[in-house]
């Protein structure tokens, strides 16, 4: 039985980006459609929110699943998901995006293969 | 220095459900924000893609960051996540809501703490 992956999901933690920068709604969709470009992604749709403290949620759904950013300024602090599906579109593309933009002072990813399922065959 | 978690993600994978549930938006609709209310989450949105083959993605958009669905109906596979920040809202609530109506054969579950801060002093 062969097993495959249907989806990569990098969960990433941006610490200590400058404040300004998480308040900045345009921005994040200026960054976060880029990524969606640079790694081959089909633009679906999107819903932001914005909260009294200026932090907001964005999320981009595409054809291959979803990137989502929540930004908390008072804590410096992104949550960032980038969860793509197929072998054509390459999450770490988006990723190198997005991480450019926002210049956090420190990371912590984990890549998780979402979906392990037997391979079925062509034909 | 004390630390503290700002959000919990569990990221859910539900293997072996029932080919006829996920190519039902509607029910995903009554599901997710049953699922919602279940936890005392704010809903602030939502946005949905149908895919040709019958399966889509789902995401309803919280106060306290987001729940999101995407189903494979050929491998009987959904991808789920529930993000929640907050010491109110709690995500295995919301959890227990979903994966009763999906009757998932198998389920796999990672729980991350997201945003981990130095807590700041009250006042």
């Amino acid at each position: 039985m062969k097993m495959k992956s249907l989806g990569r999901h990098l969960i990433v933690e941006m610490y200590g980006c400058p404040h300004k920068l998480l308040t900045d709604l345009d921005l994040a969709k200026k960054v976060l459609r880029e990524s969606v470009e640079s790694c081959g992604a089909t633009y679906m749709g999107e819903f932001n929110t914005i909260f009294d403290n200026g932090g907001f949620s964005y999320i981009i759904l595409i054809a291959e699943s979803h990137i989502s950013i929540h930004t908390w300024p008072e804590y410096n602090y992104i949550a960032l998901d980038i969860f793509t599906c197929g072998e054509k579109v390459d999450p770490w593309k988006a990723y190198e995006v997005i991480t450019r933009y926002y210049q956090p002072s420190k990371i912590n990813i984990v890549e998780l293969k979402r979906g392990i399922v037997e391979e079925k065959e062509q034909g």
